[in-house]
């Protein structure tokens, strides 16, 4: 048992009022564990951006206390900025074989992974860290290895389902371990933290089952080559896009990185069974007739520089896709990526290809891997906690997930919507929310880590009304100009640039000489100066507003 | 009847291959008749840029033989580019009444309507364009007064049906005139070009009627005030909020300058009947009970700008968003969308109100205002035309539309799925797809309209990479530098910048240097060199590839 302490925290760095980046913590007076630490990818206005983390300024200011990483899964939003954290915070990650495996590809990629220290468990498996003993419970997701967490606290149980939907007939043998929850649930939970992805969708998540007779169908109809491109991490998927291949006797061939990484990991771990030598190299392929092929391919999201978009304009080498071919997206679109994917579905019909796709529901090719607002329901009544906080997911999910609760017994005023940083503490059992911590977003750009607030902002003027470099030679001693102001613009105007550059020219060198008559030839005034006039002369002739960038060189 | 010419030409200057832009012409020897003038709205890739319309460089170029613009209904992707188009080819324009409405906004804001003719039709009118001999019938879509347009040619009747749906029970009295339709389809159709936006969707277009009942049993249910946000254009949706206001007992406001302006001329020229006193300003709401307000407003595609977007963030003046007000979306996500719509859904939600959503399927606020695929063969059937050109949409939606031709009788190989810019020659009654006129993207952009190539080449690099100024004041006579360079930086990085200002300096005097060694200080050679040695500089320590621009000021 753990020893009583006064207050238990809990709270997220990431993964409240937003999709992604999924950082959970749960702290006692000495330790803290965290749980999960995802990354998000940027949406457009975030310009150049590669990923957003969580900002762990909290944890890092705490570190000493931090003592441990559990991860419940292997998707992107709950481990892809597990490199960056561990830079800063070199804990014990505790993971099972699967996601290990993934969390390992990526601390080789940073070159860090010799000195992590990685902790294999399972769902049978109970630790001891810093004060709190830790238990955990097989949920069912798309991906393999899935955990719950249960923290059992002197407060009482803490419980974190990780991503889950129940699926009865799923299509692996990783059951949702229905007893062992319902067994928490009669151990007693004081709080139970679930997400919420699909707390707006009615009725059960349909079964993986749909997907592998879909599939099956389509091969047995398809008369030449196909293509399949879903999630790599689905190995479910993957296995039962190898069954259809083996009952119609076709060879598959793996192309895109990530997914021949990931098949390798399953393969080895024995999370997917091929049969021996059905897989062949893309360069073979053409030693067996297009109907004995099947492609497993990257790109379901419309990736520009995954294999599905180069095989959509006949850019990937040594496979083409013809007419007569089949193309299936057995993945849903992620909100966001629609246009990337439609665009590859144009392409691959202008090559004569028939193309299966759509939303899974339309198509019967992909099923979501959340739970839909029974599955949630489910899970709350198995549970049966007392208090409630609704994870993962916009506000208007965390919304819908609460009406669940209450549906399903919990007390009204019993569940905490709360933002990013909102802590609940709890102290004689009794959550409250109380104070906050720092949070926010952390962005990877290039080499660079950090808030980046100067560069976006830059960025995002400049892409959007482009920049103007006015560039002054100065005698600094006399306070004149030695040469005539350059003007230089990038991104501001394609069109007739030699009137502004002529009026520009006026009214720097108007500027210039209302400075030198009052005497004023200083950096700041002439910067300052230079910016106002210029600028509004622009404005009055042009919707645009350029950055100006004065430049003195003084001689 | 029109004289015999030996060539008709039919072609498209935009809305092929993609949804928007619209813009199809008809050509005889002497004669040019445009259909349509469409933008589209840019997306996030086209950094900064407001519009995008159809490049007339072909009509320009024949501008004694355009005679006319026939414009089908006035939505923007037909509307858009009108007035950039008049600047250039003044044509008289025919449209319906409510159509030239929205036309006239759009030019007193140009400043051009006084110099432009505007001719008004219906769809019993019959005009002689040059050679040509053009009849109307009427079609349903989600904004008054639509139009399919019929050319009696020495070649065959040609057919062109504008954007539609058919619906039996509508919410205005604008019937589609299948009589007229089918007259037209006896009397014999050479040529059907129909539209193809939902030629993916299976069975008919749900009624307008669904909408109306579903709106009038939230107005019962709701007990504050009802927000409805919904495309402006779509008069008869509103018409169906005013309905349901009025049988609820509610005054109704308007938010939104498009708003405001449509109901205007709306109500002007008889389109939408509103009882006397009903509407109010939005000052005086709260003279009112909150459950006897309802109001319609913009911002139903999430743009930023708009009344509900403002209203989302408690930002709208005189007007709030309280617990218990009820927000319906009766207008579905335009594809690319749905993000921005999410926000203000998460931000109404977090304001307390009951917010209405989803595609409009799910929420029964929307029905589409584009034929599904029973819609689409029943105009083919109406028409029975000999050859088809499958128009308005991705290559996907054409696609479709094919194979809805053939199932209903078009001969295969008489369907022509085009590009914007290919060319069907018919002579003799026989179409043949020929030649290709130049096509392409027009971008506004402030006040400046052109192809902006550079300017939208600099933006994107800018924007994902940053830039970096290298500012040298050489003595031009000696080849020597007179000061220290500069290195400014823009959007790069917000890091240690001085690490990188130190390399750069040292490998610019070095560049300096080998130059002065080689006598090689000529601007080009200087600009060149730099360029490269500093960009290999830094791709060697960051992922990163600035924009690098060297800037010599010679004395």
């Amino acid at each position: 048992m753990s020893m009583p302490t006064n207050t238990l925290s809990i709270f997220a760095l990431g993964g409240l009022n937003e999709v992604g980046k999924n950082m959970y913590a749960i702290q006692n007076d000495d330790d803290i564990i965290v749980i999960d630490c995802g990354n998000k990818f940027p949406d457009e206005s975030l310009l150049g951006i590669d990923l957003i983390i969580p900002d762990i300024t909290y944890l890092v200011e705490n570190k000493e206390k931090v003592k441990a990483l559990i991860v419940t899964h292997g998707h992107e939003d709950h481990i892809g900025g597990i490199p960056y954290f561990l830079k800063q915070l070199n804990v014990p990650v505790y993971a099972t074989r699967f996601t290990l495996g993934l969390i390992e590809l990526k601390l080789r990629e940073h070159k860090i992974l010799r000195e992590s220290e990685l902790i294999e468990i399972n769902p049978d498996s109970k630790v001891k860290i810093g004060d709190m003993d830790v238990s955990f419970f097989r949920v069912f997701h798309s991906i393999p290895d899935c955990l719950g967490i249960v923290f059992h606290t002197a407060q009482g149980n803490i419980v974190h389902t990780g991503d889950f939907k129940f699926d009865l007939t799923p299509a692996s043998n990783e059951h949702s371990d229905i007893h062992r929850m319902a067994e928490i649930g009669r151990e007693g939970v004081l709080l139970l933290l679930s997400e919420s992805t699909n707390a707006e969708r009615p009725g059960f998540t349909p079964s993986e089952q749909m997907v592998g007779e879909h599939l099956e169908q389509a091969f047995m109809k398809a008369k030449a080559k196909i293509f399949v491109t879903t999630f790599a991490s689905n190995v479910s998927r993957l296995q039962q896009v190898v069954n259809a291949a083996q009952k119609t006797n076709r060879k598959l061939v793996l192309l895109g990185r990530t997914m021949v990484n990931v098949v390798k990991i399953a393969m080895e771990r024995g999370y997917i069974i091929v049969p021996e030598e059905m897989i062949i190299e893309p360069r073979d392929m053409y030693d067996y007739a297009s109907e004995n092929l099947a492609i497993l391919c990257t790109g379901s999201q419309g990736e520009p520089l995954a294999a599905l978009a180069r095989l959509s304009t006949g850019e990937f080498r040594d496979v083409d896709v013809l007419p007569g071919d089949t193309v299936i997206f057995a993945a849903g679109p992620i909100p966001g990526n629609e246009r990337g994917i439609t665009t590859i579905v144009d392409n691959l019909f202008e090559l004569g290809a028939n193309v299966i796709y759509g939303s899974g529901s339309t198509s019967g090719m992909h099923v979501s891997g959340h739970g839909y607002q029974e599955d949630l329901k489910l899970m709350l009544t198995l549970m049966r906690p007392k208090y409630f906080i609704p994870i993962h997911g916009e506000y208007r999910m965390l919304y819908h997930h609460r009406r669940l609760a209450e549906s399903v017994g919990v007390e009204e005023g019993n569940t905490f919507i709360l933002k990013n940083g909102d802590v609940v503490d709890i102290e004689n059992s009794t959550p409250r929310q109380t104070r906050e911590v720092p949070v926010g977003n952390t962005y990877v750009d290039g080499g660079e880590v950090g808030d980046l607030e100067y560069v976006l902002q830059d960025r995002k003027k400049i892409s959007e009304d482009g920049m103007l470099m006015l560039i002054l030679t100065i005698n600094k001693a006399e306070g004149t100009l030695l040469a005539e102001p350059e003007v230089i613009s990038r991104g501001f105007t394609d069109g007739d640039f030699s009137k502004f550059r002529k009026d520009i020219h006026r009214i720097t060198m108007e500027t210039i000489e209302e400075l030198q008559a009052e005497n004023r030839m200083k950096r700041n005034a002439i910067k300052k100066l230079l910016k106002r006039n210029v600028g509004q002369f622009i404005r009055s002739d042009s919707r645009k507003q350029p950055m100006i960038v004065p430049i003195l060189i003084e001689l």
